[in-house]
């Protein structure tokens, strides 16, 4: 019995998909102990938007580290802190004409979702939180229960209060907009609906199985809050950095959240980093009414730094990953109508894409049999049926391939 | 207006106790942009009792980074988590003759209580958990309904439920042995406390004061657990890792925690990381129930594994840590002395030590003179009245003196 | 300034709607201290199916308060508790075809659905219940959590939890099944929607705006329930009893519901009594497990059997309700018609109709103008559009038309 | 099988302990339907404080009846209401010099505690209230959360919120002032008790084991909720209405509370009836925001009106009481020093007294012996160790010797 059977929860998961043990990584490989190599489409569930160990980020982490560079440092102010926060007004948010301003609220996504749910109920007083069917937020007791997975919902092991799960776009039907239920319950004293302090939102949905929602109801939900004066908040954990084309994944569709969401591919090198984006006039934070210990993890504000100096000093990155996400849709589509016997059909945006099968064990199929061949991919989805494909950005063409 | 007040959200608060910019650290040492050093008796609120960038950590970081070591690697089996797990078990648990299983539930404090209290709730089908007057364990949802300060709780927005506050030792007079309440509730089928799933305790509350409970105590504690076949959580996330003086703080109340929690030093540099330790019969976790994108932080468990194989392969840092304690508290015990018409009078447990004033502001202007005099001390309890002393627990006699 | 205005809260509510006092009633005239005479299209919010004080039911109920018969037993036995339950056995049950066992959950609508909600909970080990936009199901802290109305939920001062609503029949429009929906949302693991113990419903909504769900409707409801293992509960407190034409307003629909509640016209004279008919495998309570001071009330034990010996013995009076519902209805569809250019509309079922308003402004003036005129009649719906019919079903047929 | 077995709930309780069928009752006598007569120290557990049918509230109420009195009102205006608020306020409220405004919230104690709770909350913008150890307030879900009695907590199925427990007076032995554990928590900001928007309390817990609190704990737990700003609720509905022997069983304890509740006896008769008093300034209810079918009992307003009419218009009845109580309490004491080898204790306040046994198995056959020897007494506690005296008031000397 090796060393994780012995002494490791039976909690893990990844591992025994893939049971192998990796020791080194570099761009769109993994390699492990005994030298076999793996493309890798599954980026750390899009932690990895710039593959492993981008060399671009690894020279100025090293660098830092080297010079003994402050890294732990609660909510101080360091100097790599100052440099993030530059970079990201500089490169982020002033070409774009956004005005937020940034919380540092822990490094992993469920943080920074728990501090959004504070903020928005206490900017509103009241209570309710608007989360979508197969929506996924984060396993702490707030954002869990903003997530629909019932496998995660019922580890709890006390009931999740405080949200109302809505349709999301495409729930009821090609022909439903979903956001008209929305309005109705909001408009009506007596649908039950407490009042939302805000809706929680993502984009594309990654773990509830690669479902975008289209721009147009991502602006009818806008406008369906703006009506009812609701909070919007985009999850952008996820699909964000990047992901869709775009560095936020709602640029495309014109709407202007008040709260904004990012982790996972934030540092750029794998290091825990969230943050929370809030429009200006929404910080109505107390000092330390939220702390947390490694809000100051400066050797991701490095890397952050500088993913976002390669990488969104231009648009030319935006252009790539759009390109490469036309080529992926194209390779799945035809691959779809290849094997048109299996029903399978495609979905996702820019490099977020998926095959979807009738069922789990088709996907299960797939996935086994490609891993057998040198690739990572996972599934997702509520039965498991759907393939997600979610390569570095910056995969070169021919690996993609 | 600086880039932190521009842009940055008003939670930050640390910042504005010691309001510099800090660049660069080591050991005990922090240094801000202009080059003014400071002795860091703040580190980190625990984080690094190895003090800063120690080099016993920092070279196979930096050698790991270089060989593009797997940075990122959810819950697969990585090399680096592998020899983490190695040293875990050879250095802490089998010394010292104890059972874990071992979670990674995200690499925060937070994270590991949350994990930690879904598993007591799914283990023994109850809902409510027992935590204790100013204890501290989290500010996510689950977290912070089991955190006694009222200005964290109020910022959640909404009741925070499922779990009920009992009298830590200490809490009702010298003479009162809390447990005798709480056994006393616990049988009582018409007290109104649900039976709770568990209990989860500070040994020596951090965040709450400097509250040191005693061995008795503990043991007490323990045993009504036992009694009413309820599990017993120990959150030593601030005090373990060597912080009282041997590796977990429990040691010496010869108590055998259901669950033990870790994290702040447990990577030993800075780095986000956190363990759940549950006894092998409590590891009831189906795959992935419980996960995080960031459980598997590759350079933590790098450092994490130096730092056990450098400090803990013996027990002579042990001895280090209970010397240091007990020449820091004779100082205080003698300051307070010196100045005995302010009734000020110390408390502690190994290198956790505190002066306890009579208020708020006379703690507050210790460590304004403290920080001019380039002296980084935090004040903790409810009202801010205790200058709690936190030096890394490497820290050079001389710097200490 | 008189006793009310200075002594009873401002909570008192239909006396400023009706503001006068009333000292005497009978049949379906009330009258008040000046000796006017009204017409009761309120009939006590549907408590008073067979008129006030009707001679039937007043002469046993003052014989047996006359031989100091038991008044209040609490849950003892008691002749007249044995003669009631022989009877609601003879007539009610066996002629139906049903098997239910009886509980008495204290003496009002709420105390049982407050009970039947504790039974679905415990019987499934589930804690969510499924309740319907525009439900009204009472006051208490549970009830309330599936009331849909917000005026009455903002007032409990606290978040309501443990239920989830739903769209009731026709909330999405004449053509969505809206069962569909939560088919799809308890088949899909991710909905979010926790798997419920039950759904509580209506076959017709009083306070929420006399919304009559179909026939086919509550079938298709109680298919997605047994399908998906989850128990139907009819609200039956004000359109059972007779309203809809049959004792249960569901026998036409053919559903078996697992629980029915009953209320408001069950003593048949006004006296507070309510029950929760349970399909007997269901009966897990534990002796006292839910007890109540007001569980034996015999005086409406007395006056509801013989209510049911006068009303229920035959099918003769069910078919006079039909016949005055559907008299009823005509009329109203006639008046209409005539006010076509208010786009008014009619809907209800048997003795419960309305008159649907565009607003609420033109309900209100409809009912002033018709208090002014002798006759009592409210209005409901979340803007309060509705004007609700609810006559006595014994009202002869001259007073009604 | 009789009726009762073949299709009552097995959640009956009582009738299980004394299983006859009682037909009449008359005083403090009950009779079953053979003819057997018991003497009744149960009182309907505190509903027939002027023993069973009393002529003086039986002859109004047959008028009333007979002379087609409005039985039913909703909370509009009736004559029978104006009388009772009248009587009210002219024989209770202002003897006392109370000044208080009343709301009807239902007929029922839990209709009162829920409607008390809401106002409480909404009054001060707080949701915790603060309840006793052993307190009993009812069995819907938000006074079931204010409830002690474990077997009716795990009934709810689901976990109870918005409350929190602290020491009744004597809970933690008896020298300590558990009010002072009350002022610790909530003077300090971090021992996670929310600041509550009361407490609601029994000045003598019935249920919950027969607990009178002394005066002075009563007086100080006023104070300390004073200096907090937190609102008291005495929950009189068991031990009010002279029970203790006075009207409210606070008046010696010389304390004001800002809610007082009472249900029970109010009506005199054993009809449903309770009402929530407010301090002027509180009643901050907007019309309809509590509601309710039968707020408007008259026949229960009539015997009220009788009762307090023939009770309370002097204070020879309060004196008869407290003698009688003086007496019982001297029996029971003589009682239990004849047989000291039992261990057996006394404790109680007027009307109310009670045997401590050492254990439920004890007070369990002395309670059957007295039933077969034609006594009716329940018991009561945690463990049923305790034997309730719950005679009617006005019980003849002779009868109660």
């Amino acid at each position: 019995m090796n060393i994780f059977e012995r002494i490791e929860s039976d909690v893990r998961s990844y591992c025994r998909t893939f049971p192998v043990t990796f020791q080194r990584a570099k761009g769109a490989t993994l390699e492990d102990e005994e030298g076999n190599r793996y493309i890798d489409f599954l980026s750390g569930a899009g932690v990895l938007n710039y593959g492993h160990n981008d060399p671009a980020l690894k020279r100025p982490l090293l660098e830092y580290i080297g010079s003994d560079g402050l890294t732990h440092s609660l909510d101080m102010h360091s100097g790599a802190k100052a440099r993030f926060l530059d970079a990201f007004e500089t490169h982020i948010l002033q070409p774009r004409g956004m005005r937020y301003k940034i919380q540092f609220p822990g490094p992993t996504g469920t943080n920074a979702v728990e501090a959004a749910m504070k903020l928005a109920r206490n900017v509103t007083g009241r209570h309710n939180i608007v989360s979508f069917t197969n929506g996924f937020h984060g396993m702490t007791r707030g954002s869990l229960a903003a997530t629909g997975n019932g496998h995660h919902r019922s580890a709890a092991g006390i009931p999740l209060a405080g949200t109302t799960f809505m349709p999301y776009d495409g729930y009821m039907g090609e022909d439903a907009d979903t956001t008209e239920y929305l309005d109705k319950v909001l408009s009506d004293g007596s649908s039950g609906i407490d009042k939302p302090a805000a809706v929680i939102v993502e984009t594309v949905q990654g773990e509830g199985g690669v479902n975008p929602a289209s721009f147009e109801w991502l602006r009818s939900l806008e406008k369906v809050c703006r009506k009812h004066d609701v909070l919007v908040i985009v999850d952008d954990i996820q699909v964000g950095c990047g992901r869709t084309g775009t560095f936020f994944s709602f640029e495309r569709a014109r709407i202007s959240p008040d709260i904004v969401l990012l982790s996972k591919s934030l540092s750029g090198y794998g290091l825990p980093f969230a943050v929370v984006l809030m429009k200006p006039e929404l910080d109505i934070w107390e000092p330390g009414e939220h702390n947390g210990t490694f809000r100051g993890h400066n050797p991701a504000f490095v890397t952050a730094t500088a993913a976002i100096e390669t990488y969104w000093a231009d648009d030319s990155f935006s252009r790539e990953v759009a390109n490469k996400g036309e080529y992926l849709r194209g390779w799945l589509n035809s691959l779809s109508a290849r094997h048109s016997e299996m029903g399978v059909s495609t979905r996702g945006r820019g490099m977020i894409q998926a095959l979807v099968f009738n069922d789990g064990d088709d996907a299960d199929a797939v996935a086994a049999r490609a891993f057998e061949r040198g690739v990572i991919v996972e599934t997702c989805g509520s039965d498991g049926e759907v393939l997600k494909f979610l390569a570095p950005l910056n995969i070169a063409k021919e690996e993609l391939a």
